[in-house]
């Protein structure tokens, strides 16, 4: 196992204070009535900019016209400043496809903006995608192979080229793309959500683990009648245009939440709609497995998955963190924003009363250069002050979402203990990070975890807490599956960065 | 009073959504040991970004390596943006003030960026001023009868050469910088927060009445041991330095709160620490006037004033709120984040379960360009998302700090009915905002208040919402003086946007 | 031929005022000592700044230090602006490629700047281009029916992935790249100027026609006595490093021009030097085809070009010119800068008194936006100021190097005339342009070309000139060839645009 | 003397390889029909461009549309780059003036960018500065010790708070702007030539020396057969505004050159044309002292001064060159294109054919960053190509306009000599500089003139020349009143910077 991490280390090259988020996509398309404004591009925009909590790193946007000459309009940066008045003039069509992609270090360039467009032998093509394929290398050196030069060592060129390649066997050579769509789901079984444009239509594809999240709205321009949320009769209502999203929050005011891409399906968008293509299923013996990270930390809380609300997820597991670690204590609160909805569920399950320890000091986030010895003592934990009319001389409960290297919990409890707390309890909402994500989570490597250390017992006495636990993998399991409404298939989640079960077994390149 | 609010109009032409924050000041000086770096600097800036709630628009900051010539770094947007590492490293110097600017419409520009300097024939001078004269015009007119030539509109330029000009009877002509600065006084007893620097002393100016805020900490490098907040034995403690802020909030690790400065108070900053120079008292019969909305509004919740925190006062009023305006519900939140100090008092005070209703987008700020009617639709409340878990099916309570226009109130509530809200209770934990501020906030004129509409009676039915209640100006003041823990002189607040008594009268111009 | 000149412009969409050049390229290769630095991307930066007049649109140096990892920098606009220091010290490596591509449309972005970078099954391969793919289109089609999707329209990738490509019929499989270049060359005969790089060398490659040009120089910073410029004895010096550039302007200071790429020629550069891997020849009966406008318009007046000095043709057209077309008159200048070697033949020949008759206004090139009528007149011929010293009172003859549209040379007569000229003589010391080029010129459509307008007998009526007149083809072939100095194989030049002649053909597509 | 050089060396800190332009003005006047657009500000922004040689740092205009309230727009850098769309659009009124400001160091801020506006008692006003005040330490103490407080060390602000204060007599207290222009001329009589802008009118100024350029011109749209230059009937054409600037060759098209505002005068400029308010005269026994480094070096050679055009002085210089060193030789060429004008004159009189020896490489500006050995040898002369058509084997004579420093003459020999030329001779059109100028250029400390190194007399050998040789002061002179038109009072140039004759004498604090 070592040898796997030391290469994802050697992969990456990049050492994060936290857990990244891995992309979100989007699309959209009306009728013709679109199809000489940018309003299209204007929906997808305002869709990245509520999934831009996925990625903050570079994005772009898509639109096609009708014809293989798409508009193009990629950068670096957030969505309001990449798409200007002036870049959205130039994105007009009737359909388009968006990206917002994670941030990661120096050697993150404009090259590697997503969408991913090429001119294919059948028409244009623009692929974006949010995961990571398990078998990149292998697919990528049958890529080569083929004597396709590859620009980068994105995932996203290589699903674009692989869906150009003619298989080895010939058995697609035509303009047929949900075949040539099959067949990389066959080469490459996890893990992606998928949004491809061909000049008149788009599919949506999820890989057949459901490991990446990604649904399916209506726009409703002319009926704002209905309830922001899942309703049974928004279906019966004539859409404007459809629209797919990494997750829910993106569907704002005209656009409505209808239902989730299934694990495995192909959903083809044309002008007439939405068509459910085909599903492809998992490997014999295989579950299901949709990420349980995006309901602990990387959703939005009003996201929908699986039917229930994130924050509904969420709150049951500071219910059941309640129930497993309970504590005497006369305040419970969290470090904001993130362990807001479990400190709220921990308060609802033990009675004690929840109030706010920390504000957030918003705008601080410079930090000194070449500081003096002076200096550096301000360094850590500028981002929170203790709010004193909470803390001086109480004994606090203070939640979190979860503890990755563990590096901000000891000066947040040291701010706590300064501003008169009488005792700091750490509960976290989620179990204890062990293991790397192959399928598109930035984890740490294995020795960065502060749940790999060999001191993790003391861990409490090491952080100056005077106590600390974990949600168990069973109690978080419970949690998530509690109100869970949808029971079509055998259920099941991913954890391996907790448990080291993964789903579709580690890359090719990592056995030995 | 119509004449003077329309003047009032005229003379901004801005309409802004809410009320803006007036502008923060920050100074600091340290010792012969800093001389040689941008250690101070960047205290400074860390400083400014603390109290970047109070100014968005420019910033700046001026050292002294003790000789006349100062250096001046100053620019338009965020203090992250603004001091790069290249403009860090030209800002050396034992000394410096700095300054942040509110934001207001186009016209604004890098000219107006404070601190303002000049040079006179008393040496350097740098001025940061956080206020607004409430008789500037007749001060302007007199400083440009006297051959002045004015570069801009802003009060800064006028109070520095105001100082600079000898007074017209001729009775200070020297260095004497107190008596200029206590002739000023004179001329102009409100509102500002000043810091004044001169090549080797800072003086820290509070207008007579304390309208504004400013205090006094201390750079504690060496010691770490005490508790972040006030503390008796801090004063002992010997000194590595001395810093000003508008708020006590931008005291972070290694800066400590001491005190206020006084109202009508002039501290002189030297390398041998601070002296009470003077204090120059209101007018006879004239009570002190600290601004109310700051505890109601704009300071950062953690910042201490009169010896309390405000986040203590904002709960009071929400207890206070509860009892005014009972009602029975099941959930009680806050519009985040302004209002969640008033909502953990009013569940407190009520004992409803406290609970968030709405989730912020974070990054969802651009709106639409040329929007169509169907886009149109989406751009309100594209900010806030409602959050089933807590809101379907309920009675919800929906706190916020004030109403400005009333113009975000209504699309909430549209967002929580639709969400599933059975009933929505809209609490406002300050009174009616009714008249414009001449002292340093921008408050929309008169015709643009909410409170000041025909059917204010009416207001929850315009809004929608089931009931909607303000506190009491008595309920604000008794919140406010709870606590209190200053009693020196004979305490007041100034209240004239709730009750038009200014406290120092009109502006001249607006006298008829 | 009307279809072909229609499809020309539909391809292009893009209507310029004059000829554009068609990219710059630049290699350089040095030894061990060299690998830890970017000694090599400066000097390639140096070499691209004197290729800048090839192409201002975008830029871009690929470095390698050994591996298949290469250092890549691009984007918009001049060498000077997108080599700062920041990028430029990520420029290590001892072998690099650049260049510099040529402006045209709104449509010109980051993603088709040059080098073209890809990763293939046997390392990593730099593609830098000067020319265009006569049968791009059927290359193209090749392409991308063997399954590859390709991301922009340039030559330049399709280049790269028709090298990457194993050869239909397999032959080349390994990585053997000579052999892949060979077959390239098959494939397209003309017209190119290429640099390949892989880890560890650079292929510098002109095609078979030596249709655009490219040579050979050398690094010799330790030996500074010998002329600048071709001297028998420097290929005996040891060299410090080689390098390859579409001119020999581009070889400065320690750079030393050697000789020419040969047409056809492939020449391998290593640690240890260039060799010359193979020459392929013309397909039989084909003469070489080196551009004739290089030497008239193009290129810099002191690049070498088939062993001639590029000024020296032009005085020599001028001189021709003045015997084709002589005419009294007081005065020669001509249209700086571009007219200067030509005025100078022409007076040498005439012995009519040369001397400056325009002034450039270095920094005029805005023009208004939204003019009124009354502005719009300002709008022409901003660019030059006539010198009255020279012109009043003169009958003056205007020498220019060629009349693409004809748009400015009338305002810059009617200047004349307004400054006082009594008469003037126009002088074109090339024939008209006539026809489109499909080998990199950016000419316009026929119907642009002044040279094919109805009434061209009534030229210089219609430009008010008292007499117009152009070189004959004859004659500029007698300029070219008078000092030519390399006459191996049987010489050739292209003057397609003069005749219609085409070299190789018209492209596939054209012909019908 | 060197106490003065010293002084001089402290006050300016910046070290510059040639001298420095010190700045060009330019206003405009229309009528109502301008009013509502932005024509007057389109007309003053092609001026800047004609003008931007003379300072290339910052620049600014300034709009009025009648009221107080002027429209403002200033930045760093180009002419072309500061005036967007977006700033231009903000320019609108029926005059304007603007200002192009010399580039020096790092210190240059946006602070110091002119024009300069102040409101003042009496209404706003805008100044823009070309020259410098010799006498500027003892007005600026005049101004501090009155109560001002300046925020730059510009003159400009010097001279607009000058123009805004009483004089301490009390004369002047009124809005008589001509009383406080006379009384300033008579505070400080050199150098300058300003533009002044109230809300209704321009002033246009020189200083009674007439040491720097100023000119009136007329704007006519609708007449365009006139010859561009001087003409005799233009003034009694219909005038649809007018237009003042530092040099005639601003007056592009539309505008069109009038004559000089004299040495002392004082024109008002309103809607209803220029009115000459006052001529203020040198003191008694002081000769009028045009700056005659303006013909020399400064200006534009299609200029008009005195009469007649700067390139007709600057071939007079060339062939009075000739006769005082004449040399035989086969080609005489120009450093270009300072030496292009004086290389005419030189051939003509001593017929020696004319012809090019160096070619310009344009884009070549930048340098190594940290070179090493290697590279360092590059870095001189990159600037320049010989053209071995007109070197090789040749005695060619190189002219330049002057020489400051010396340290590009010799690499260019060295340049001209690998490139074959049997020998090289250098004529400079000008006297050897040797002292300091305190009128406005920015010429090198003493020491660093190399007229003034000990081993002048060698400077031929030292450069590596056959010869070198400088035109005479009294050459000069001749020259320049060779074809002199104007001979109103008693003419003179100031030769300070060539004799140590100062025309007002040395400064204040320069005496001792």
């Amino acid at each position: 196992m070592e040898k796997a991490l030391k290469n994802k280390t050697d992969n990456r090259g990049v050492v994060e204070s936290g857990l990244t988020h891995e992309c979100g996509v989007f699309a959209a398309i009306g009728n013709e009535e679109w199809e000489n404004s940018n309003e299209i591009a204007q929906i997808i925009m305002i869709g990245l900019q509520a999934l831009q909590h996925r990625g903050q790193e570079s994005t772009g946007i898509v639109t096609s016209e009708g014809s293989n000459e798409f508009n193009i309009e990629k950068g670096m940066g957030l969505v309001k400043n990449v798409f200007t008045n002036e870049s959205m003039s130039r994105l007009n069509g009737y359909m388009g496809i968006g990206h917002t992609r994670y941030s990661t270090s120096a050697k993150s360039t404009v090259v590697n903006a997503q969408p991913f467009v090429v001119h294919s032998m059948h028409g244009s093509l623009a692929v974006a995608h949010n995961g990571e394929l398990v078998n990149a290398s292998a697919l990528r050196k049958q890529v080569l192979d083929r004597g396709v030069g590859l620009s980068t060592y994105s995932d996203s060129e290589l699903i674009t080229q692989a869906l150009c390649l003619i298989p080895p066997d010939g058995e697609v050579n035509g303009p047929d793309w949900p075949a040539r769509i099959r067949h990389l789901m066959q080469w490459a079984p996890l893990s992606y959500s998928l949004v491809i444009m061909l000049k008149d239509r788009i599919y949506a594809v999820r890989d057949p683990y459901g490991n990446r999240p990604l649904c399916l709205g209506k726009i409703l321009a002319s009926t704002t009648e209905m309830v922001n949320g899942y309703s049974d009769n928004i279906l019966d209502k004539p859409a404007d245009g459809w629209v797919i999203a990494s997750e829910s929050c993106a569907f704002l005011k005209i656009t409505k939440y209808i239902r989730e891409i299934e694990p495995g399906e192909i959903v083809e968008l044309t002008k007439n709609g939405p068509k459910t293509i085909d599903i492809i299923c998992t490997p014999e013996g295989k579950k299901l497995a949709f990420c349980i990270f995006e309901y602990v930390y990387f959703a939005r809380p009003t996201s929908i998955f699986e039917g229930q609300e994130v924050y509904n997820v969420r709150v049951h597991c500071g219910r059941q963190l309640a129930l497993e670690h309970p504590i005497e204590a006369d305040i419970v609160g969290s470090v904001p924003e993130s362990g807001n909805a479990a400190a709220h569920g921990y308060s609802l399950e033990s009675n004690i009363p929840q109030g706010e320890l920390l504000a957030k000091n918003s705008y601080v986030g410079r930090t000194f250069i070449q500081p003096t010895n002076r200096l550096r003592q301000m360094n850590v934990a500028l981002k929170f002050s203790p709010i004193l009319t909470n803390v001086r001389g109480k004994r606090v409960i203070l939640i979190d979402d979860s503890i990755v290297r563990g590096n901000t919990v000891g000066p947040i409890i040291k701010l706590l203990r300064k501003a008169g707390a009488k005792e700091v309890h750490i509960r976290i909402a989620s179990p204890p990070l062990k293991y790397p994500c192959y399928m598109g989570i930035n984890i740490p490597t294995r020795d960065e975890l502060i749940a790999n250390a060999k001191d993790f017992e003391d861990i409490a006495l090491k952080v100056g807490a005077d106590s600390l636990q974990y949600l168990s993998v069973e109690g978080l399991v419970k949690a998530v599956n509690k109100d869970l409404k949808i029971k079509k298939r055998e259920v099941g989640h991913c954890t391996a960065c907790l448990t080291g079960e993964y789903p579709g077994g580690l890359p090719d390149e990592l056995r030995w």
